[in-house]
């Protein structure tokens, strides 16, 4: 069992990486305050995971109630948000509860947002099931909804009292979804850790093939690197801007195609390949780590460019509204050489539709 | 003019209290980051103070944009609040936008909420115009919208940057919303201030008449008396929640009543009537004080009792939602003798709905 702690002061907490977590016989997360819980979860989590986490919570004396949400980013809205709170409600959940988010980055941003703002905030613990969620979303408390103008426009700064993660998860998640949070992985890579870079350039069919040991170093590997990010900055004011490379094209993407249609890390390998393009065409970034990062990106199963039916002009209204614009202007995060990147203010309107062309050619 | 500064560490703030404050010409609030601000407000109060406010702001040099919102507590939901954010967002507001709230109690919470969740806390300006808003919401950074379950049910704790009080507005302020403020006056008094319970029953009078003295000391000693709980006990954890007088019932009577048709004043005094006599009943508060607090309470134009059409029982359903219930236990703030109040954990059911016949009798 791996323990990584996220250190931030008195709301500092650890992340607990292990297979067969669920099936454990003893109590693997600690419920200290208060006797009840909500679990949150989707309508395809509920059927593999539900009955065991919910028989092992009503063992240890918990009164678990459970709210089942539809699957899929379509539903990360203030409006199924509020199905959340009419559950706490109705079934009288008081300020001392604990809200679980037992499911991928859809169900933890949520359910997060909803323990941050219910009742002005109660007890979250994040139980991610899918790679994604595992390596990324589930750790360093931005929790968030969707907007139909822009992707995780209202949210917290809420962290969790723990995150639970079960490797065994990863055994029912579809292909398309892995390949969704390899592109997080590959992230960390470039911006933090050009060893790691190497080591996925090597492991990438170990991951693939779901062998435990890659995939428990993998794991652990990037909730090191974004646990160091997070106690820096925790608030989302400087170096954490880093961990966006490829967001501000990606989020445009998945906003303008409709949440849902094109996954997360799938809008972000693309958004990737585009900030890569848009550095190597200033000048600052090497032709042949271009080629790296898109055959890492190919291999992870990923597209390297963006949808078809979205024309290069159609990216600038939505980056515009990135939650990095200061002021009216864009910034974005580019990287330096793999293994370091900086957020960068002075960059063209020009040059960024010439960097999605890039990825079409 | 008076400045209350609330002592909060690195979230400390100032209330500036003096009339004319719309109409001076040096700029009175600081926009000390970004350039842009989105004033909210209500269709009341915009052909009364949008005008002069926006001119001021706009004079400094700062993008203003607005969004008017209807008047009244049933707005206070979920589905307005998403209309501030696709204002938000149709006009491009970045992460450095200024939030102002321009209104009561209602426009102060639902605005509050939206700059704490806004691309997870934007800078927010509290400009209250009711006298409840002056002496009690806007201070504190409690921030919230109500569910049809409850009341408050939806929010954050979420301080402003700066509090604004032109005392001018209460010239155009409706009798029963004065009254309604007055309710949360007169609480202060009874909880913690003996002294200021017999200034109040010297100056009412003069407070009615809208007496500029009495009306400026009143306020700043309300604010006064709030932000030094608020400094000891920020996030609701123990002493704060005495200033929940009344609270527990009034919030039931609104919940059950539908928003907006018992003022918040309104069904504050009539549950700080019931508490009085929860704590009368249990022999611990003398009856000539009982019969002092409602004697100031209807000189203020105060009910002193629920509404006729709510029976005694159809309370306690609603008061086990409060945000004080732990463990499913209700608590209940109550009088220990005028200036004095402590919270109470072992109030029997039948020694609520008594309280509550009572004041019917």
């Amino acid at each position: 069992m791996e323990k990584i702690i996220v250190t931030l002061g008195e709301r500092s907490y650890p992340i607990t990486i292990a297979a067969g977590l669920f099936n454990d016989q003893t109590p693997f997360w600690p419920l200290t305050c208060g006797d009840s819980a909500m679990l949150v979860t989707n309508d395809l989590i509920a059927p593999l995971y539900l009955d065991a986490v919910r028989d092992k919570l009503m063992k240890s004396g918990v009164k678990i109630d459970q709210v089942i949400l539809p699957d899929g980013e379509q539903y990360k809205s203030l409006t199924v948000l509020d199905q959340v709170f009419s559950a706490l409600l109705a079934q009288s959940h008081s300020r001392d509860t604990t809200i679980i988010a037992l499911g991928g980055g859809v169900i933890g941003d949520l359910a997060g947002f909803a323990a941050a703002s219910y009742q002005r905030g109660v007890r979250f613990i994040q139980v991610p099931t899918t790679l994604l969620s595992q390596v990324d979303s589930s750790v360093g408390g931005k929790t968030a909804v969707n907007h139909p103008l822009g992707k995780n426009m209202i949210g917290a700064f809420y962290q969790p009292a723990s995150v639970v993660i079960d490797l065994d998860c990863l055994n029912t998640l579809p292909r398309r979804e892995f390949s969704s949070g390899l592109a997080e992985i590959i992230k960390y890579a470039i911006i933090l850790d050009a060893a790691f870079f190497k080591w996925l350039e090597t492991h990438l069919e170990a991951l693939l093939a779901l062998e435990p040991r890659a995939l428990a170093y993998c794991i652990r590997r990037c909730c090191e690197l974004k646990a160091n990010v997070v106690a820096i900055d925790e608030r989302d004011q400087g170096q954490r801007a880093l961990l966006n490379l490829g967001h501000t094209y990606g989020h445009a993407i998945e906003t303008y195609m409709g949440y849902g249609n094109w996954l997360h890390g799938e809008a972000v390998a693309a958004g990737m390949m585009m900030a890569v393009h848009a550095v190597r065409r200033l000048g600052q970034f090497r032709n042949a780590d271009v080629e790296r990062i898109k055959a890492l990106l190919l291999r992870a199963g990923l597209p390297v460019s963006g949808p078809e039916e979205m024309a290069p002009e159609a990216y600038l209204p939505h980056m515009m509204r990135d939650k990095k614009v200061i002021s009216g202007r864009l910034r974005l995060v580019l990287p330096v050489v793999i293994g370091k990147a900086e957020v960068c203010t002075n960059v063209a309107n020009d040059m960024v539709v010439a960097s999605i062309k890039d990825c079409q050619a």
